[in-house]
Parts: structure tokens; sequence; C-alpha cells
């Protein structure tokens, strides 16, 4: 028919670069406006990755100017351990190059895709190459490249090399020209912040066209790098198995199982090896179709233990979150909680969340919902994350929140998922896959999360009620004295102590009776409060008993100091020889929750 | 340090095969129960874009049979124009090969990258390998391979190669085996049903374990396959300017705009080359960085007709899209509407839609949507689409339906996006990405649409509501006739006639008078009934005005037939010389549309 001639001839190979060039929304690149957050998350991902393989503590530095027509030229520069310059072009200059796709262990970065997609969108916006700066050590000069993608080969294409002084000793710089728009600032910022949430230990400085932020970091213990681990049997496909086999042709059979997957042992292999029907022994290489198939039958269905995840995941940890939460927004309430990890598909994961309330959060509206994977926000497509739909199939009313899909009011929940292998929904990763043993776990955490918020809002509400009433009585007790006092025909009594009692304040109070002193401090807070009780008095008081810390003094005037740590409903006293006098202060507690009586 | 040198030694290129091996769900085999789907569509795919090069008339046969342990084979086959049996391996084997992602025109395929993909699965799941059968004409045996990709070099690796008789001339044929399950079921049926909506001209029959269905052609004409053309300069990117530039030195400027772009004729070129500050003859490589720039800019601002469409697009036609409706919903309405084109980013495109009422649709519950992109229905992630965005934010309240996000009742709404280049929101092809001139077109046919159905659904009403007068009417016409008999003391009269015209039915009439016999008959429906008019009679009635088509008949028992097709509201009447007696009767009309009044 000569058709099927014809379209041979149009039968060509495409280059991955070319591929991503023409689909370049599917790696975030839709829009201009995108665009620049897209880059700026690309390079700082990759930054945060170098300086947590160096345990350094990352020094992030963002730049971004405007050019000419629409240009923006941003730079972004850290303080990792650098690139070889051997290295350099590929790094930044292919797209699927990289370090950690063959690695099963947490990480931002994973494809290597993410930065010489930027490259590739800056030379495809305005044509410029990527300058691209690095150091390895003291020892060593920087280098300067200045590279840009053969699209058709997916090949670098080094424009120029030298070596330059740079006041880095190790670090890399990267910085691109490309077509964009800073209608989106605000989410660049928000980015920035969310990265600074859940990396606790970097500090991120940007300038945005000359104007200054800096996002401090809340810990200085550097992070510690995750490591790899061998696949576990229950992850494994068959066609993996095919292809470990046949690399390892000579192995006897359990040895190769023990040496090849995590957590499997002799114990396991031989198991293993016993349901499938194989000798212990059998050499890889002689495996038949139908003898792989059974043994990876049996993979599946012996029990192994579950992969670990102490090495290969990093979670950030209940303290650093909340350290953050409460550095970014000022909250009434923060609590945070790692789940213990678990395993989809033989890949181990960790969810950890964080539920913030009050502050300076919006009254209003819906509860702002941070998102994050392997310690990077996830700021598009919520609305396509599977976080977003366990957060909304939790019943928050049952937590005394009000809810129309996610809950709303002062609320802000924060959702970690961290994995040696995040199913997110697209290449752009903006949405986590709908996967039910992640979305489980998410589920049980805000649930956890949700009771504790109750009992705070319950607790909140229950003192807000007491104060109400207690207000209430000490505004008609006046009264109420004064009458009395008329009746029985007495003077009015000092009611202070009372009011003290009934507001829930710390009260002291300084009597003589029989040539004794007596001072007395009661707590009728629901905290303990620690104290420092000054006394000034016209006593030498030199039998008191408990002793003052310190005491100093002489001729009448006379300065004790006790310390103590009150617990709520507890009374503190303290005496000894005088006629009084003088009188008494206490510090640690906060002046509208003390009341010192005159002394009598 | 060190450390750069270890982290260099572990960089490394990642093949785009291992890179979709491990990112398979981005191409839509998230899970077993929509790998069927998936391969199965790939292959359709793919059969219908190569049918429709060879404007041949496709018939494509899908098997699926269930293997053990959870695997199923599937078989898909089609009568193209084959493929050459040297691209064989690289057309299944290596992801990234194909004819069509340089062209600019419409078509399902455009990567390379889905059936390859689905080979991918096959060997990851089962370590099976494909086997392709193809053949490119009757002078030539067939070629069957079985073949595998080197996942680490996205090479096809050739198993088997053999030469066959097939009882086909031309055509390919893929089978894969993968573990999969059969829960989505209907969702595939539903897959290859819509797909036979969208392709008219295109037979498909499935078995599956032994159950075939047959999806029927419902037009015999192949489809002009669409032509590529040029790019449009409004869609260029800069770096694209460049390149294209580089591979082309010696040309002229504005030869090089006429003869690169589409749309741009001598005229246009040389007002690009004025507002670009350039000479017209000024060769291409010449051009530096700064020039170039102002090149790309005046290409965007200097007026261009927009891209053309009538050869790069084929959509369906809105006699196609209702036929093939009616054939699958037996609808009581349906209107189909297809958009002039339009373009966005440089891209043309065109929408259709068509939107069923009634019929065998349920009544409740949202509307049934069926989203097609280029010939291909969209079955997942309809939430995550632009077009479910765009239907739901009409507001069919102005059409009388109700609307709860989507319109609900018995309503059936399909739109079709035809492009160049659908904006996809991922590789799976799963949803159109949100672009403003796409959702304000889909926006504009619903709204043409829905004034239809409106007009539509009112008519019916009214219609209704005619009829229910009309039937009270009639219910109290005998008494009225009786009473009023009975006051001016005459016979009862027949009141049948009355009757036919109020109920708005067809009513024959035969009388006879001064010799002469006189048939009338009139339509008092709205519409045109083509009906046969038979008589009965004892007269020879020779003398016939009009002529009979036929007439037989001797010794007083004759018959005549006429044909004529009558407008809403006419009369016909035929007459001859006689003295009655016999019947008429009419064929043409339902029993219930009809009055055959008494011979009088």
């Amino acid at each position: 028919m000569g058709i099927a001639e014809d379209l041979a001839k149009q039968q060509r190979s495409i280059s991955v670069a070319e591929f991503f060039e023409k689909n370049k929304h599917l790696l975030g690149f839709d829009s201009p406006t995108r665009g620049i957050i897209t880059t700026i998350k690309e390079a700082v991902d990759n930054a945060l990755d170098a300086c947590e393989e160096a345990e350094v503590l990352p020094d992030i530095y963002v730049s971004i100017r405007k050019g000419g027509q629409g240009a923006y030229r941003v730079a972004v520069e850290d303080n990792g351990p650098g690139i070889v310059p051997e290295n350099v072009p590929n790094v930044f200059g292919k797209l699927l190059y990289g370090s950690r796709f063959h690695q099963i262990r947490q990480s931002r970065g994973q494809q290597g895709i993410g930065i010489s997609a930027a490259v590739l969108y800056a030379q495809l916006t305005t044509g410029t190459p990527a300058v691209v700066t690095s150091r390895t050590s003291a020892k060593v000069p920087a280098h300067r490249f200045s590279l840009m993608i053969r699209t058709e080969t997916n090949e670098p294409q080094v424009l120029a090399h030298e070596e330059v002084v740079w006041d880095r000793t190790h670090g890399t710089r990267i910085e691109l020209e490309f077509t964009s728009s800073l209608a989106a600032r605000k989410r660049l910022l928000e980015y920035l912040k969310y990265t600074s949430v859940v990396n606790p230990h970097a500090r991120i400085r940007v300038e945005i066209d000359g104007e200054a932020e800096t996002f401090e970091r809340v810990s200085a213990e550097a992070i510690r790098p995750p490591q790899s681990i061998k696949p576990h049997p229950h992850g494994t496909e068959l066609g993996t198995l095919k292809r470990m086999a046949a690399a390892d042709p000579d192995r006897p059979l359990v040895e190769f199982l023990v040496d090849s997957f995590s957590k499997v042992g002799q114990k396991t292999a031989v198991a293993i090896a016993e349901a499938a029907g194989l000798a212990p022994e059998t050499r890889m290489g002689t495996l038949g179709a139908a003898e792989l198939k059974a043994l990876h039958t049996a993979m599946q269905e012996v029990h192994v233990p579950p992969p670990p995840t102490s090495v290969c995941l990093s979670p950030i940890g209940e303290e650093l979150i909340a350290r953050g939460l409460e550095k970014e927004f000022q909250l009434d309430f923060v609590k945070a909680r790692t789940r213990p990890a678990a395993v989809f598909s033989g890949h181990p994961f960790v969810v950890e969340a964080a539920i913030g309330y009050g502050g300076r959060l919006e009254a209003e509206g819906s509860a702002q919902l941070m998102r994050f994977a392997n310690r990077v926000p996830l700021i598009y497509q919520q609305g396509a994350c599977a976080i977003t739909g366990a957060v909304a199939g939790v019943n928050w009313k049952n937590y005394n929140l009000s809810q129309s899909g996610l809950p709303t009011g002062p609320v802000l929940i924060l959702v970690h998922v961290a994995s040696t292998n995040v199913p997110f929904t697209s290449e752009s990763k903006d949405a986590v896959a709908s996967i039910p043993e992640i979305e489980r776990e998410v589920t049980l955490v805000l649930q956890e999360l949700g009771r504790e918020l109750k009992a705070w809002i319950a607790r909140r509400e229950r003192n807000k009620q007491r104060q109400d009433r207690a207000r209430a009585v000490c505004a008609v007790m006046p009264a109420i004295a004064e009458k009395v006092a008329e009746i029985v025909d007495k003077p009015v009594p000092d009611i202070s102590a009372l009011e003290g009692r009934i507001m829930r304040k710390v009260v002291a109070r300084k009597r003589a009776h029989d040539g004794r002193v007596v001072i007395e401090v009661r707590n009728h807070t629901d905290q303990v409060v620690d104290l420092t009780i000054y006394d000034l008095s016209p006593d030498a008081g030199e039998d008191a008993v408990p002793a003052p810390s310190f005491a100093s003094g002489t001729d009448g005037e006379y300065t004790r100091v006790w310390n103590c740590s009150l617990p709520a409903g507890e009374r503190w006293q303290a005496a000894y020889a005088g006629t009084g006098g003088g009188f008494v202060d206490l510090k640690g507690v906060d002046d509208r929750k003390k009341v010192v009586l005159p002394f009598v």
C-alpha cells in the first residue's frame, strides 16, 4: 500500500528534553507566574538536599531581579558541598540525570528533572544560558559555567567555563533569566515561609527587587541525611525480580534473597524458597519463567517484617514542627504528632501533623491547610490532593469545630508525608495521590490532634465561664459585705482575699499574732506557680522557718526572699518572731493574677 | 571536603523507561484495575490513528482473556496500514518514539509513549514479552515479533521475529499479558461505547472472557486525516525561534518568516521585519541575541491572522455526534453544535458539544457528562477537568434545568475539544487544563445548546398542556352534543371529526353526494405525515382524480391506493363517480393519531 512506508519515514526518537519542552506544564511551568515559583522551588529543594548530604546547616540566598520585557533574573545560592566541575554540565544541562533515582530513601528531589527543566524553561523563553558557580572546598577554586541544553539530544552545551574567585568556601549558585511575572509574590513568600517551617534548621534569605526578608532557623541541629535501604520483597514486581536474578546468575537463591532485600534474614529466605518449592542453593541463573513466578508469589505470601524506617526516613519531629509554627503564627494552641512509620506497596512512610488554633489566624473562613511531602511544601492543586481529601473526610464537628469541607475558624492544619517514594499525582509534584494506607494515617493523626484541640477548647471554655461567674460574684460582693456589716453593726471587712479565691488568683497575706509574724501565700489558680516572695519588714526574723534564700538589712529595715514552687490549690507559709508591719510582694505571677493583702 | 566527590560517584543518567517504570501512575497505570483500561485505550487510540492515516474504515477487535494468578491476556487488532518490520521494535519497545510529535495537527497519540508504556507495564508485572503481528499489504507476508524493553537503556529487545501467515491483508495486532482485574469492566465498556460515539466511522468488537459485544459504525465515510500546519508566530517562544534561525543561517529574514510560519505572507513578513528594525534581506545567521529578541517581540505584536484550522483539525460534526448519541441512548431530544475554530497561544482548537434529554437517561441525579479530546473519551479525573468546570459554571437554571454543580435530571452533555495541542493536566491525559480560551468556547456552546433545550422543553410542555385541554374538551363534547340534539330535536351528530381536530389527529372521511364519492383526509397534527390511503369500495371509480397509484378489483369489490405527503394543517381529497359505501383506511400514522369516520 505504500502508506506504511510513508509513515515509517516520519517515525523517529523524541528526546526527553523535547518532550518536556513541549509539555512544560507537566513540570509546573504552565505560566510565567508559576514559572518563577517552580524555578525557585527546584533550586531550593536541591540546595536543601545538598546541605543535608553534607550535614551542614543550610544558609540559602534567593534573589529575584526584574530585567527588561517581562524577564526576571533569579539566583539561588547555597552553602552545600558543591558539585565537582566534571558533573556540573550534566546536573544542570541534562534531564533525567541525578544521584537519588535509584536510592530507596527520603529526599526532596529524585528524578533529576527539576532544575534542568528550569534551565530549559529559561532558554526557551529568553534564549539565555544558565550560569552556575560551584566550589567543593576551600582548597580548590570555584568554577563558573554558562550552559544550555541541546533540546534535540538532551545533552548539555557548555558555552563558557572558567575558574573564578568566590567568597564561599563551598556551595553552589545558579542564575537563570526567564519570562515571568511577580503576580504570585505572596504565594512565593508563602512557599518560602512554609519551607522554613518544615526545615527548622535552615536559614533562607530572599531579596525581591531589593526588598529583603529572612526566614530564620529555629534549630541549630543539622539533619542526619537519610540512608538508602534495600527494596522490600512485598513491593517488588515480578519484572524487577527477573532483572535482579539475571544480573546475579551464579548466586544461590537464599543468599540472593538475604543480600538483595531488606528484612529478609536466613530464616525468612529459607521459608520463601520452601514456599516456592525451590532448593535453597539453586543458582539464580538457572530459574525459568515459571520458577521465578513461583518465587515472586512466595515473596508476597511469606511474612516479612515491614521495611526499616528509622534510617531511610527523616521526619521533622513534634517539637520542631510546633516551634516552627509558633515562630511564624503566634498561636494560642499548637500540638504536633508524628505517627509510627507505616508501609504502602513495600514503601515505608511516616505521617506527621499539627493543629494550631487562635493567635494570628483568620477567625473566619476555611482552616489554613499546609501540605508537605518530604519537607517540601505543596502549593498548587490543593483540591486534587489526598491530604486535602483526608482532612475534609474527618468529622470535625466531633471536635467542636464547624466544617464545610475543611474545618472553619481560626484553625491551621499541617500535614507532612515523608516517604522513600511519595506517590505524586503528576511530575510537577503538586498533590499526593490517593493511597488508602496514607489516607488512613492522615485521618488517624488528625483525629488524635482533634481530640487534643477539643480538650483544650473545652478547658478554655470552662475557664472563661468560671471567670465570668467569678466576676459576677465579685461584682456584688462589696455591696453584700457593706449590707451585712450594717446589719451586724461591724466595720466593712476586707474581702480581697475572698475575691482572690473566687477569681482564682494567688493571694499573699502577712499577719502578726502573739509576737509571731506569719506570711501565707495561697495559689487559687489551676496551675503551678514559681514564686519569689519578698518580705520587707522591721523585724530581724532570724528564726524564720523556712529559712529565706536571701536575707539582709539592719536597724529595723530587713529584706527576706523565699523561692517556692506552689502547686495549684496549695498553701505556702513562713513564720518568724516579731511584731509585723512592712509588706510582702510576689514575683513570678502576672499582676492580674495576684492579690497582696495589706498587713493586718 | 570529599563529599562532593562522593556524591559525584552516585550521579548517573536515568533512562526514560526507568523513569516511567518507577512513575507508571503518571501514565495511567496506577492500579491493576486501571492498567487494563489504559492498555486498551492506548492500543485503540493507535489503531484509530493508523486507520485515519490510511483513510480506511476502522474495524477494531479487542479481546480480553483471563489467565492464571490475576493475569489477563489482552489483544487489540486493527485493519490499519500496518507497520514496516524494521520499525516495529522501536514503535512498541522504545518510549518517546513516534511520528506525530513534531507535527502540528490533531491526533489521538502524540508522544510515542502510550503503547510502549503498556509493554513496559506487562513486562514489569508478569515478565512476559509483547507479541506484535503486523502486515503492510497483501503482497508481503505478516511479521510477528516477541519483544521487550531494556529498561536501563530504553531500547527494544527482540526475543523472536518470524514471518507468519495472517488472514488480514493489512493491519496490526498487539498482545500483552499483565496483572490486572476486571473490577472496572463497566467503565471499560463505557470507554468503548464513548469511543464509538465520537468515532462514528469505526466498528469496535470486544470479547471479554468469551462474552462479545459490538459497537457498530453509523457512518460509512472514512475520516480525512488532518494535515500538518506550520507553527504560528504568536505561539512561538524565543528559544524556539533561535533554534529555527540557527538551523537556517543563510536564509533572508522575510523568506524565512514566510516559509517557516503559517499565515505569514510577504506583506506580514515585511511588517514584522520593519517592526523589529531589521532589513528584509538580513540573513538569519547574522542575527545577534538582541536582534532575535526584537524579531520575537515584533512577531507577537504584528497582527497575523489566526492559524488555519480546516486542514489540521478534524471535528466530528453536528450530525454524526447526534446520530452517534441517538444510537447509544435513544434520546427524546438531542442537539449538537460545532463552534467555529478558535486559538490559544497559537494553537488552533474547535469545541463541539451536544445535549441530550429524556429517553433512556436516568431521571434522577447529576447529568451524564461525556468528555472528549481529539476523539478520545476522558474517563478519569472528571473533577480536575476544565470541561467539568465550564459545564458546572453555566447557570442551567436559565434553561429550566435544576443544578447542583452539574445540571440534574435526564440530561446528557457531551463536550469534545479538538486541537493540534490539547493541554492535558498530566501525561495520563485524563483532564483538560484550565485554559481561559477553551473554557470560554465550552461555555458559549453550552449556552447555545441550553437555549435550544429550553425551547424544546417549553414546546413539549405547551403540547402537553394543549393535549390536556383538548382531552378535557373531548370528554364533555358527547354530553354537549346529546343535549343540543335533544334541544333542537335532531339526531345526535357524529362528533369524531371534531374530536380529531381538537385532539390534533389525522381524520379520514368518505362521503357520497349527487352520484360522486369524495374521500377527504385532514392533517390536524403539527407534523407532515406520509400517508397511504386505502379505499375499499363497490364503485369502479375509473375516473378517480387524482388517479390512484394502484387500483384493482372486479364485480363491485374494488381497491384503490393513493400515496400522499400531507403537511400539517393541510387537506387531501380524491373524488370519483359512484354511490359510495365500503370504507377507507390510513397507513403511515400511529393508530392513536388517526380517526377514520364511517361512511355517510
